[in-house]
């Protein structure tokens, strides 16, 4: 087999087999196929796009490329999730405790990641003392006795994916859906879930701004977990605008602690029931998604949830006082308020600014060695289609920097376009995708 | 600028400026734009083509990656001739000594390459003594005083085009008719001519297989000389049978001799005819091609063109000594006939396999350091739409060794298909392309 005939059957629309995927991959991850034979094919990949069976096959040479996490250890249907990523996405500091609080176990693997702010590692830093590297046994005996760990995920996890991926950034070949899509769910399937939610975000705060890409998206990632064996469903869930309020570590981790105590944006809390109730689904805790969202929505309002996070908090060598007092957090010491300069309708928010503004802040990473500075960011207090009135706040600055702060200041502020016409922003849930494209979960 | 951007703007279908492409080439050249990034670019090429002007921009990149030839101490228009290269392509030895007999001068640079015979070098070498190095100035000099030198090309022609053409080689991405257009136009018009004449092979020997796509090439090449200034015509002539009889180095020589002397195959007379006219109307020697093609069968036929040949050779060095006495050429010690096995047409010749058998037999290189035996080779005897009787000699196979020689009839055997239907071949001159696509040379 040679990588050239590989090229050129790609090229020519041709279907690959699993036996020249794993010779392409392994050969890659191995140095025996250099970067331009790689760099073509992906760019034949873009233009021609993969099959169903095709796709899954790459994304098995993907997983197989490197270490496979082994969670059998863990009893339960063990039930992942992945968020393609967006401003103020909190979603999984809430999910975590709040799907072990239904008894369904959470084995979470997290990275930290470049972006608007840290990742879920750096979110949980918030709370003072806490451990994201655990020995393996550790992790699986704490899942199996609290039912919830969040740890850092070992780089030897789908190896192929972070060469590859290095390589598409440099070559224009990123905004591939095969391509993306097998990344994605490399990592996920390495990381030894039974079951996986995804949770697909469409709008000017996400990497996929249409909807009908974010929909192609979720079905590839869908009919490749499927095939693969793990039960998959995906949500299409809104970034026209950033979730709940928070953008920033530990504002992030505070709102968090909110939503736990039945409180917090209504946003963030709809989504986490959803995902939530689809995870509960999946793990057969419920026959249905009704049923899983009231037990979860219970769990919320009656303390159990937040009850789970003093717990997994704890057993991960922190305190938790901050839970008990959210004035413990880290804080910043300059506060700034950004007010509408004229009275409308929120007709559109530059989402992906607002987090930028917030990495401005120190809030996120642009490189992997970057500090962040875990008290700063912003609290979102409009938001589109919302009515605001001439001087009302828009955003809450938290930073420590004057300067800083008044450079995120003038960027939040272009950030919003106020007019005389209601917007329609986009359903905070905008579709569902499970095997079949659509068909309930059985 | 970044490769970066210029790569996704051709994902993207865009179209490059001149500074853009000399950036991508000059960076390519200099190795600050890496082989994945100019993979990844090939590839986008080969889906979205390139405009006119651009492909013009991308060769005018190219031509000035390296050194460009002066020819202006030359007095007259000079014209160059470019073959897409076929299996017995004798018509450079032909055509040189011809068109500088009608008073044109041939300032022509050859290479050697490699393939099923050597190149225009290699077959000049047969002529005892023949030197292919000249200094600049003696290379002036002698086209100036006899009309005609055939030497070989500097490899500081069209850098860019090496380099790329070896990636382009490994990434599945040489058959982009824009990228082989430059490639092809880059080095000759890097070579100093004023005008070039084109000779597209097209069919089962060629590069080009089908006539649709030799147009193509053909076209696109015309309108590369034409938008850098270049008065330029191709000509689509037939390669699904070999041109002429010979398949060889010496052989090949000793043709062009025949023709020469107003003898020799029809077709490659014929085909010299065509390319050596539309040279010299180019050139301004004749205003119509019926007034050339005549000047030129009389050159032929009346001694003229000959004697030019042996002007070139002596005054390269040559003794001349095989124009006069054919049997000084080269000679292989064995001979064999490969003869038809049953009576009928010659339906089809697989051209590719009859120039291999004369590879296999030493006449060419399929590696750069590999040494050529000028004297082995083949004689087609018979063509398709030819009729054969059972044990007529198909092909006469000369050879220096019993083993090579048997291989090689064996594959000469099973390159003839003999049938009961009279078959169609090719007419000679398919085609011919001139500035604004067919519209005559005024």
């Amino acid at each position: 087999m040679r990588a050239y005939d590989l090229i050129l059957k790609k090229r020519q629309g041709g279907s690959h087999s699993l036996e020249e995927l794993k010779f392409l991959i392994d050969g890659y991850v191995a140095g025996d196929i250099a970067d331009y034979q790689m760099a073509a094919w992906s760019m034949a990949v873009f233009f021609r796009g993969m099959e169903e069976q095709e796709l899954a096959w790459l994304t098995q040479a993907m997983v197989e490329s490197g270490q496979q996490v082994d969670l059998s250890g863990i009893q339960g249907i063990k039930v992942d999730k992945h968020s393609t990523g967006g401003v103020g996405d909190t979603t999984t500091l809430v999910l975590a405790p709040l799907v072990a609080s239904a008894g369904v176990p959470v084995a979470k693997m997290s990275g930290r990641g470049l972006g608007h702010t840290g990742g879920t590692l750096d979110k949980l830093e918030s709370f003072q003392g806490f451990k994201t590297q655990l020995p393996a046994q550790h992790f699986i005996d704490q899942v199996n006795s609290i039912k919830v760990a969040v740890i850092g995920q070992t780089e030897k996890i789908a190896p192929a994916d972070g060469l590859l991926y290095g390589l598409r950034d440099v070559t224009a070949t990123v905004d591939s859906v095969p391509l993306i899509a097998s990344s994605v769910m490399s990592k996920k399937l390495a990381s030894g879930a039974d079951a996986l939610v995804l949770d697909v975000k469409v709008g000017n705060g996400a990497f996929m701004k249409q909807k009908d890409q974010a929909l192609e998206l979720a079905r590839e990632m869908v009919k490749i977990g499927e095939n693969l064996g793990r039960r998959t469903v995906a949500l299409l869930t809104a970034m026209d605008r950033p979730l709940g309020c928070a953008v920033g570590n530990a504002l992030e981790a505070r709102e968090a602690v909110e939503v736990l105590s039945g409180e917090g944006p209504d946003d963030l809390r709809q989504l986490c029931l959803e995902l939530g109730a689809n995870m509960l689904v999946l793990a057969g805790q419920h026959e249905d998604l009704d049923a899983a969202r009231q037990q979860l929505a219970n769990n919320l309002d009656n303390g159990s949830a937040l009850a789970k996070l003093k717990e997994m908090v704890t057993a991960q060598g922190g305190s938790g006082r901050e839970i008990d007092d959210p004035g413990l957090f880290p804080a910043a010491k300059l506060r700034h308020s950004v007010m509408a300069a004229e009275s409308g309708w929120v007709e559109s928010v530059e989402t992906t600014d607002i987090g930028l503004a917030a990495q401005l802040l120190g809030a996120g990473r642009s490189r992997k060695d970057d500090i962040i500075d875990l008290a700063v960011g912003l609290l979102v207090k409009a938001k589109p289609g919302q009515r605001v009135e001439k001087g009302q706040t828009l955003v809450e600055i938290h930073a420590n920097d004057q300067q800083k702060l008044e450079e995120a200041a003038a960027m939040v502020g272009a950030a919003y376009h106020i007019g005389q016409e209601q917007p329609q922003p986009l359903p905070l849930i905008c579709g569902r995708v499970s095997h079949g494209d659509g068909s309930p979960v059985p």
